[in-house]
């Protein structure tokens, strides 16, 4: 069920992202073909699928608020873009075709991805459906996961760490950070704008944070148990890297049990709502058993 | 007067800007470092001070809505940051100081730049004195301005036509993108926040567009006539590097009665308020006796 209503949320999402970015004149239009690129190019689409399926769960209809649900791909499009960077990670491939700044050169991809980040509030302002008191709530969580404490935070400590091996404490501030602020917000942003009352938002809260780790340990795993065709690059790379991940850490064993462990608190918290809750407790099955 | 008063709204400004960014952990120190180093190594803050000014013009108290003045400076320091790297200008010093690039790395710079332009929607967001209302409409003008609409778009227009003798229709285009946005959008929020009517939104505005012009060309004539103290640079780098300038395009006569024409048009909108415009007036005349 959770698999069919992915492939349905990507189709939704990649709809409304298909008409987002038009350039306004002739002389723009390099930049706006470099944001399509990269905001066009797929991927699993989990930031704007999570802030829908937190919106659902709510009974809250989606549409009304598809710009908040853009927004999160194209921050997300963005910190891709800017950490496939010779600066950062130096990558020449992401999900099989060559990385931006591969194609537009290091610079206009810098501006790409500026392009992006600064869109995404554009888009959350402009949208007409959230209240004021929802839009600036929305925009205030949105600008923390993404900015300096939160996933831009994560990766500079990432950068600052490489080739460094990190204890258990620092590696989970490090995904703290660089992937769970982002995750944590999509969820937020749904509670935000789905009127979620005191109860659900902390317990939903609690989902999310649980998720963003699952989605970090699962990830580790796939480095290691994971094939080309599945990871999009070749296995073992963070390995290669001589990185910290779970696996490294805790061993596959290990990092296997701490997934349990963490897809059981992430189930519990939403057991504890009287909402929809099916889909968001299937996503969490889903990251387990593509780690297995 | 109105030296006076850049010098006075300056150091109230570097005041806010000084506290403003603190590290909320041990492992994000670094990029915090990198942020502050040109968040507060001087400049002369136009931008935050046309929003303060245009603040008080309207009879408003400027300190309640700081976190949108930083907000200005924080986006420009994160476009000069990007602009400086080796992928955009390559440029090694600013002010007389190394960038932030030389100091950090490209990646740490790329990093730094980014923060800050998260964190200036972050403020915005974060302030408590602007009704809800306000507040959105204020993002709306920041991203819209920042964004592939407005700077960023001018700036890779500008990285396209590098080497390109650009006619002056586009280089306005260039312009107004790349500089006009943001002055524009600095008068703008000063605006929405100080409860401007129609009548002197409008007026206020053909000065703010007027303004970020002149500033344009009058910065024009200083890379041809000015000192390398007056400059941070050195004179004649933009007849280098061979770029259609105001003064390539006009001439030097041309280029200064083109100011001279600007100015008046500025000044003519602000006369026709009955608010207290001295200080924006006298703004106009010190940029352009400073290219006299």
């Amino acid at each position: 069920m959770v698999k069919q209503y992915l492939i349905d949320s990507k189709y939704i999402v990649e709809g409304w992202l298909e008409t987002l970015l038009v350039s306004p004149n002739e002389e723009y239009k390099k930049l706006y073909e470099a944001m399509n690129y990269s905001l066009l190019q797929g991927g699993k689409r989990i930031r704007p699928i999570l802030t829908k399926a937190v919106l659902e769960s709510l009974g809250a209809t989606v549409e009304p608020y598809k710009e908040y649900v853009c927004a999160m791909e194209c921050i997300h499009t963005y910190s891709l873009i800017h950490d496939d960077l010779p600066a950062m990670d130096n990558d020449d491939y992401r999900r099989g075709n060559l990385t931006n700044h591969k194609v537009y050169g290091d610079g206009m991809a810098i501006l790409a991805g500026d392009g992006l980040l600064s869109y995404a509030f554009q888009l959350a302002a402009q949208n007409k459906n959230a209240t004021p008191e929802q839009a600036v709530k929305a925009i205030s969580i949105i600008a923390t996961a993404a900015g300096p404490e939160g996933m831009v935070g994560g990766q500079a400590f990432d950068l600052q760490s490489e080739g460094k091996h990190l204890p258990l404490q620092e590696l989970q501030v490090l995904h703290k950070g660089k992937t769970g602020a982002l995750f944590a917000a999509s969820v937020e942003l749904g509670l935000v704008l789905g009127h979620a009352d005191q109860k659900s938002y902390e317990a939903y809260m609690t989902y999310a944070n649980a998720l963003g780790l699952l989605f970090q340990i699962t990830d580790d795993i796939l480095d290691i148990t994971g094939t080309i065709e599945e990871l999009g690059k070749t296995p073992g790379s963070d390995l290669k890297l001589d990185k910290s991940t779970y696996v490294s850490l805790l061993g596959l064993d290990g990092a296997r049990q701490e997934a349990q462990r963490v897809a059981d608190t992430a189930k519990q918290a939403l057991l504890s709502t009287n909402h929809s809750t099916d889909i968001l407790i299937g996503l969490i099955d889903y990251l387990l058993e593509r780690s297995n």
